[in-house]
């Protein structure tokens, strides 16, 4: 249980996040499907998050990250401030640790993923995602109350944790020619980058944005940090107005490209991989997926790599979602 | 590949059919979940059948008995009627036999089993149910043009290849207390009691039936065979008029109790399988977990074996589902 970690996260960092959160994460399942590889002419393996403990990917950098903390930080207890996934993450591994936690929350967060949190035992602490800005109602909450901040994405610990999904994805695939990585703040993707540059150095890692939210492809293509303000996507996982300071470089240097899906494109993948694979997706999970179904990447014959990377779903909205589908006619292209 | 069965099958029988169709059919996972084991009380371990080929565990006997057939009879061709999932069943075991099959589906199918079902390549024939027997259309197709009927659960290679679930089941959970099998006309349920009784004889098996549809229940208890005339409920792979006369006496032989779950208890489980376990369960595929999770049998410190029997879902139904549910209000116990 090293904490000589640099700023900079590392493979080595990545290694040491793995052996931290083994038995705590769950090791998800890498499956393929017929139907698939036979539409795509690639063989299309996907790392199962979805069935990650809370439902997530996010355990794993919450998880790496809380349990480096001191006794004294323990002892005082977080905060964070999530769309909702983190938050029920960080619920999750400061349970799992016994460490008090308060998660500050969109009110327009999914009710599934908000009851998670409360179920899983934080305090939660609602704001207006169109008036208030969640950082800085952390930040005040933090400092009054001496709670040590484990932020979404934009920290090394939390980077290093979400990179593991890489690794176990390479463990059971091998060598990949393409790697598709849903991206909000950019945690999951450079981490997950960092490690495909250890283990399958010439995989094209691909982050994949809505189009609605494609602050971090402007900041990939124009090499400067763009942001956007609470885009309207049904992607709530990657409504993130920008990439983080510690993410951004770590993006730069280490993905190949990125593409962006609209909305109906990303619905009819996500009951595409409900119906097919049986596997409850959220729509931000299907991200990595709709770009390899339906993007422009030359993936025919090619090893290909998919991070599903969440599946808490409000159903209560599938029929409004299946309405927009079939109002909207055939989902377009775009990458 | 033997041929020598007895009418009625035995536990050597399904043993042969799990040769038979070894590698067509998935062996598919048997997974637990934290939540329904603290939720239970019990070890809680369910078959998932819903990620067989084809979406249903029907592959396993459709394959084995059409794998049998001879030579004249693979190239005259084969008819079956089905509600959906055994159409599919003989429809894509047709295309890896290469066999030419007619389905005779209720026009009422779900949308998603029909297309499927062609896109396996089978012929449909639709008939109204409320009006006409499938049998009778089906026997009538069949003896004019020379085909084989591959009945939906009466049939011993039929019932044998089902019962190679239950093998499967008990190979990854070790022995059982309690067996919960969704009950349609018996081929499961009876496949799976043969080999219960044979690998783990302690065990209970249970069949679960829609309350609407509970005419295995009343036969079971009745010790005569009950009919159900086109039962109006969510469970639409359990609406069969009856348990056949193959299928009946071996439930009365193998089987420890029956239970009925009414159509809210039903999908209320199947919403929380795709909730907590990210599974797509259909309504009948949710028969045995929702036994299992409301039923008033004692398994707090069990060891239960559920078989989610299926997943194919008409997405277009789940905003009515949930209104449903909301208009009920909280579902009651039945068993």
């Amino acid at each position: 249980m090293s904490s000589t970690l640099s700023i900079r996260p590392t493979f080595a960092d990545i290694q040491d996040a793995a052996r931290q959160i083994a038995g705590v994460a769950h090791r998800t399942p890498v499956v393929t499907s017929q139907t698939i590889n036979a539409r795509t002419g690639a063989q299309v393996h996907f790392k199962c998050e979805n069935l990650q403990r809370g439902g997530a990917f996010k355990i794993r950098g919450a998880y790496n990250a809380m349990s480096r903390l001191s006794p004294d930080e323990r002892r005082r207890g977080v905060l964070t401030f999530s769309s909702g996934n983190h938050a029920q993450a960080v619920a999750l591994a400061g349970r799992v640790l016994g460490i008090p936690r308060v998660i500050v929350m969109p009110a327009d967060a999914p009710a599934v993923k908000r009851i998670a949190t409360e179920e899983y035992g934080g305090e939660v602490i609602l704001y207006d995602p169109a008036r208030e800005k969640r950082e800085a109602i952390g930040r005040q909450v933090a400092l009054e109350r001496g709670l040590t901040v484990i932020p979404p994405y934009d920290h090394a610990h939390v980077i290093a944790g979400q990179g593991t999904a890489a690794i176990e994805l390479f463990e059971e695939s091998g060598p990949l020619d393409f790697l598709f990585v849903p991206c909000g703040g950019g945690g999951l993707l450079s981490g997950c980058a960092i490690a495909a540059r250890a283990l399958s150095p010439g995989c094209r890692v691909v982050g994949v944005e809505p189009a609605a939210g494609d602050d971090a492809t402007r900041s990939f293509r124009t090499k400067e940090l763009q942001t956007v303000d609470n885009p309207r996507t049904v992607a709530d996982g990657a409504r993130t107005p920008s990439l983080g300071s510690l993410t951004f470089p770590l993006v730069l240097e280490y993905v190949s490209d990125m593409a962006t899906i609209d909305d109906p494109t990303l619905l009819q993948t996500m009951f595409f991989l409900w119906e097919r694979m049986k596997l409850v997706v959220e729509p931000t999970g299907a991200l990595g997926a709709a770009a390899a179904l339906h993007g422009v990447f030359p993936i025919t014959g090619a090893r290909v790599g998919v991070i599903l990377t969440g599946g808490n779903v409000d159903f209560s909205r599938v029929g409004e979602w299946r309405s927009s589908l079939e109002s909207h006619g055939s989902p377009t292209k775009s990458a």
